[in-house]
């Protein structure tokens, strides 16, 4: 049957008939209409963060790792030096383009398993003054563990450095709130939490740090200085906006605040996690990580240890259902991963794990359970 | 009447309602039934070139400028000289992205109203041997000028200098054949004459200086060398995919090759073309170029000479009537632009003279005759 299949991928997800249906009107970029909507949009999301008073927030075309790209080059200054503590793919991501920009960044490694420790950042700071700023995956999806923000961004505050913060997959989720939270710089994409369709990110910037940031970015098209500036004067995006995909996050942030917000969003989420971890449970799946550095938007599993699982099968397996799961990104430990974002709830988590049961049956596999 | 209006502007443009409808899905990224949609796609667009002997084509997310720059940052090494050849808007871009990347450009000036002379860049790569690449623009939006793409891509032959194409308004429309012209790089976007929606660009590489790219580009998410190779091994984007766009692309590809593509297309612009200038110049209109030099992309079209006559006031009326007009970029006459591109034929031709007509009657201004 050609029916649409649930994500539960961590981006693109699973988003409602009504923002999709957003994205059947083609509009011009320069006309008042469309920056009537840029503007809207702007406003919510310094909304969910209580941002308008210390921060602005700049929409920049692309994936959301152009929008972390974007963000270091326009902050970080060209001899600036970036300390990224690193428990997962997504922090290795941000010291390498930190590096091939041509800034200089420490990695400061981590367990995967584990938050990075704001502990060992503070230590790392006190020990190297050279250090300008620190770049933070908030969620780092590749385990799908929480990393400690507010401490971070107390250390932060303490040392006088600059904090980057990738909250890619937690904005909108988890909650942050700027007027308690000093951050020089956070990232987020519209295909995360906030439901909308991918092509598009945008990087809330303090407004003490902005001025200083002119003439930072060496590339024209991530300067997000330049975006801002001409974005005041004009309304309008610099290089020809994603229109559709703008349209449709509009049409989904009406909905999450219709929703209650992100607090809502939160308890949905959690109830998604716990959901599907408890029904993987009575399969015999063990999550990678402990349930208190699980933060509630993607589940890595364990492989089975069953000698018949093959993670292809198993996915076109739960695929056939009307599932799509997502592959691991740990190169140690065999795992998987299940996504608990998207418009989506407990019926659909509950339909997973059966669609995984079957699969498994289908296999011959008798239950989920790792090999340790 | 909260009915779509007819964009006249040079992208993003009115497309099908066929197109748009292909948006009413959700695509995991990662998964076979994507990765084929991609596979299609850049199969399709290597045929709109006859380019599937000589070239690859990598997709990009972001604008047509983010592709730009890409093309530029991959293809130009870091002690690369690039000669840009400037008529206009676009091409003092492309000059201001490479200076900003660290590249040294020279931009050689010519006049607005003129496509830029071949012999003068011949004559200037004859004098600067130091030059290793030459960025021309196909047709200059800031006027709608069509600049000699085959002529200045036989004098960067005869150099042996690497050629860039911005072909972002003239790709699908203005022939450009891969196996009679020799370019390294050309650039389009999906917002243009393939009439899909904004949100990702895609670069033709020639295979022969593919290798040679490794590590030139600064910027990650840039990283056109980088992008294909991960696309070659896993048939994926590096990045989170815009994939609704993708999916509306295309669909709007299958759409160009039923139409009769490139030449159907282009048959249909000029007639939109003509449609607009001859339907213009019964009100007194008169075009800033030369028919000669005018691709039937867009037109640039004097301001009337009338006391008056305001910019806004004409796009408020013209738009009240169901039509999306371009604001002018030139800084020393004051103009407006009119796109001829997008899903719209001489019907909607006809009816957006009638519509400026009617907005000149009711601003009281008998034609649209120019000062000069």
């Amino acid at each position: 049957m050609d029916r649409d299949r649930i994500l539960l991928t961590p981006g693109p997800l699973t988003t409602t008939l009504r923002t999709k249906l957003a994205m059947l009107k083609d509009w011009g970029s320069w006309d008042a209409d469309f920056n009537a909507i840029t503007a809207r949009l702007r406003g919510r999301l310094l909304d969910i963060v209580q941002g308008h008073d210390t921060h602005v927030v700049v929409p920049l075309q692309g994936s959301g790792t152009f929008s972390v790209e974007a963000a270091v080059a326009t902050l970080v200054p060209r001899d600036g030096h970036v300390l990224v503590p690193d428990n997962g793919a997504y922090c290795k991501r941000a010291g390498k383009l930190t590096q091939m920009m041509g800034r200089k960044a420490t990695v400061l490694p981590f367990a995967e398993d584990q938050p990075v420790s704001a502990a060992a950042v503070d230590q790392r700071l006190q020990a190297d003054p050279s250090i300008t700023h620190v770049v933070l995956i908030h969620c780092e999806t590749g385990t799908g563990v929480e990393n400690p923000l507010a401490a971070v961004a107390a250390v932060c505050r303490k040392h006088g450095k600059g904090l980057i913060v990738d909250a890619m997959s937690s904005f909108a989720a988890l909650p942050i709130d700027a007027r308690e939270l000093q951050f020089d710089a956070l990232v987020a994409a519209s295909g995360k939490c906030l439901e909308g369709v991918p092509g598009m990110g945008f990087v809330f910037i303090r407004k003490a740090v902005l001025d200083g940031c002119a003439g930072n970015s060496q590339s024209l098209a991530m300067d997000l200085h330049d975006q801002h500036v001409y974005m005041g004067k004009t309304g309008q995006w610099r290089f020809t906006p994603p229109t559709h995909v703008v349209a449709a996050l509009d049409e989904a942030t009406a909905q999450f605040v219709e929703e209650g917000g992100q607090p809502a969003r939160l308890a949905r989420y959690t109830d998604n996690c716990r959901t599907l971890i408890d029904g993987m449970a009575r399969l015999g799946f063990k999550p990678f990580l402990q349930p208190a550095v699980q933060a509630p938007i993607i589940v890595t599993f364990h492989a089975p240890a069953h000698a018949a699982y093959d993670f292809k099968r198993f996915y076109e397996g739960a695929k056939q259902r009307g599932f799509i799961l997502y592959p691991g990104k740990l190169t140690e430990v065999e795992t998987f991963r299940v996504g608990c974002i998207g418009a989506i709830g407990r019926n659909e988590m509950n339909q997973a794990v059966h669609a995984v049961a079957d699969t498994l049956r289908e296999m011959g596999i008798p239950d989920g359970r790792p090999a340790r």
